[in-house]
């Protein structure tokens, strides 16, 4: 690569990781709204989710077409192709949370359009906060190149693992104690269901970022491995796989 | 490329073509015997299921790392590399059948240990073998480079959410006529949500294949569009995006 290419590639390199860093912010925004969406009936945030699910549709494809240029044009070094096959997977991830949060935006305008309030609904705020600070931390470990923060984020997965089996338990109850709850409650259970994918997804994500500093493909080989793989330590025989 | 460079590629290209190949026939028999499990109550049918599931998470992490060292070392043309980018992407699409086949599985052992039959099992048996259907349609398309045979594939999706919210409204009335039937119903509603994630898999999957051959990008552009692209015919304005 001549000195100028070498220049125009990284740049290009740049403005493809702020663009994935700006779809990574519109999302968060999305879950945020929708669960504002849920807990107060304010259906202009449905509006305004859909109508960001619209722009990350967008950004992923513009991202997708950027990636595949980038590599036709300069073949990558090890570490560049790295991170722009990394973020190809992310993409697909973070597009799937979008997806995720615009069907809970729908369905709080269901709950809301049909009256009625829940109680299990703080519940799933809990875990709506703690799935939207999972994508943030995925989003802090790819901007700072930071395995052992992303490693955290896959530990998290776990607790959400927990909240979810929690909430579906508590609504489940619910329906039973007042089976005139039952079409409602399984609206929520659906919200639960799209919080638990929300953690799936960042938990993907970071597993990227760790492949991307480390180059150790950490999917599928257990919590443990995950965090010595992201310290740069060897792994050990689990049988996780 | 020197010819012998050349002609390794093209059988490492092979390998890596029969090996996704390979994987998706691994996860159609996946959501066979999952669904078969819960029709009969065969358990080992489950342990069956979870074998699988390790080999095709074997699989995809082999596949993605072959990828990257074909793209690293050959500098493919344009055409190769969108095979690869779109194996690379088709593989998470894959690889999330098969969690869902598991998920499956897991949910019959769960129905059959604690007793009973269920009647809304046999819509959903159609349901699994029409999305079984499109992921066999899905590689049928990617072996044979045929983006209308794939095309058939997004439009068969939009049955496939039909048929969801169909089974989702009567197994709503199922328990609401009996709420003691409320947990296990629960579980249904599990199995039928992965049938139909399984179908915008398979869809992915072979809006990956039209892009493959087409060069076009076909998501979020709407059926129509989708099957325009797909013939070779230009895009008309549709607003879907």
């Amino acid at each position: 690569m001549s000195e100028h290419t070498n220049k125009q590639f990284h740049t290009d390199l740049e403005t493809t990781r702020s663009l994935f860093l700006e779809m990574g912010g519109l999302v968060e925004a999305m879950v945020q709204d929708g669960m504002e969406a849920l807990s107060t009936g304010d259906l202009t945030l449905v509006d305004k989710v859909r109508e960001r699910e619209k722009e990350v549709n967008r950004l992923e494809v513009e991202i997708d077409e950027r990636i595949s240029l980038l590599i036709a044009r300069n073949q990558p070094t090890a570490v560049d192709l790295r991170l722009l096959l990394s973020v190809s997977k992310m993409l697909t991830d973070m597009e799937r949370c979008g997806d995720e949060a615009e069907k809970i935006a729908k369905m709080a305008r269901r709950l809301h359009e049909s009256g009625g309030r829940y109680e299990p609904v703080v519940e799933l705020r809990h875990m709506a906060n703690f799935v939207t600070a999972m994508i943030r931390d995925s989003l802090d470990a790819f901007a700072r190149l930071d395995p052992v923060h992303a490693a955290q984020v896959v530990r998290n997965d776990k607790e959400v693992d927990k909240e979810w089996k929690g909430s579906l338990r508590h609504i489940i109850t619910y329906m039973i104690e007042d089976p005139r709850t039952i079409s409602r409650s399984i609206d929520l259970i659906f919200i639960a269901r799209a919080l638990e994918r929300i953690g799936d997804h960042a938990k993907n994500m970071s597993e990227r970022v760790i492949y991307m500093v480390r180059g150790d493909d950490v999917r599928h080989t257990g919590i443990k491995n995950t965090e010595r793989l992201a310290r740069g330590e060897a792994a050990e025989e689990e049988n996780e796989i």
